[in-house]
């Protein structure tokens, strides 16, 4: 007896990670008995930014252009490209502002638990980019959690088949921790720490 | 350098009950990433239901028609009006299969914390419904929690005003439990076991 757009909308909501069939519902008698003019706008903003962002075309995070305004900036140092696993990692390094070269940004890491391989995460397209012959060193700003580690040693042992020199930040970072709960000091310290592999 | 439309999303996310910064960035990414059918899903699932979704006449629950097919239908008891606060208190009556009488969904209950007071609940609507000349017994099962009793509580003043006989649920219900999470059997025997306000 359920009205068929509302079971719609409470199916649609799950599609939310970490949602589940009653918070679903919780979610759904909200925004139609508490928040209509929320609903509209989370409506709206999910077919703008479906609709306006795409890749970056040299380093893979979401922008409104083809190609970011950080990517086209000419004082940003070319020969240095720093990968991370997603754009609050790389909002992390900008904040310690020891850091100004280039980046890109897997959008993931590798994940056999999730079917998140090398294919899923693209890496041909950060290859292509490490070998453009500006790049001189990737710094692998994975987190150091086991999946970070596994992503840089893959991506560290690509980029040697290739030439290209490959350093991944120190250990100041806390092991298991993540990018984005660490603080800039740190962060910092890990740059200037970080080793050739 | 976050583009605006990926932080109008974020932003927008963030109307959802129980959805912080973090878990709003989090669901942004992996919709963008991850599911964008399900993102365009989600949009089109709240257009439609903003837009088709209304309170039923009669018993206030959500509804594609002027008046839902339970309230429309003959064949349950019109003297018998039993008041609960949400949808899914209604399925649990419901799925006990021992009440044929019609129903007043409150979308929500008493609560001053939130600002929701008798007029936020709408209760002149419900007044008038009980008051039809056809009710004869208006049946509070509101939850058992201190929210769901004073609502209840007063209900049952505003009834007794008209002249309306009420009941309540007997405590077969836990105290401080809430009947969404009550087994079938324990709901049945409380609509037996009510008690005359
Ligand atoms: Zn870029
Ligand atoms: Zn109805």
């Amino acid at each position: 007896m359920t009205p068929s757009s509302l079971d719609a909308l409470i199916d649609a909501l799950r599609c939310l990670p970490g949602v589940g069939p009653k918070s679903a519902q919780r979610m759904a008698y909200y925004l139609l008995q508490r928040d209509q003019r929320g609903a509209h706008r989370l409506a709206e903003s999910l077919e703008r930014a479906l609709s306006s962002l795409q890749h970056c075309e040299r380093c893979n995070t979401f922008t409104e252009e083809r190609i970011c305004q950080r990517c086209a900036n000419p004082q940003r140092d070319a020969r240095l490209l720093c990968v991370v696993e997603m754009p609050a990692d790389l909002a992390m390094i900008e904040q310690t502002l020891a850091y100004k070269g280039l980046y890109y940004v897997l959008m993931g890491r590798l994940s056999p638990l999730d079917g998140i391989g090398p294919r899923e995460l693209g890496l041909e397209k950060l290859l292509a980019r490490a070998t453009d012959g500006v790049v001189e060193e990737v710094i692998l700003a994975t987190n150091f959690t086991n999946e970070g580690e596994a992503t840089a040693h893959m991506l560290s042992e690509l980029l040697a088949a290739r030439g290209v020199r490959a350093s991944r930040l120190s250990r100041g970072v806390p092991v298991g921790g993540e990018l984005e709960h660490t603080d800039s000091g740190t962060i910092a310290q890990a740059l200037v720490e970080r080793r050739t592999l």
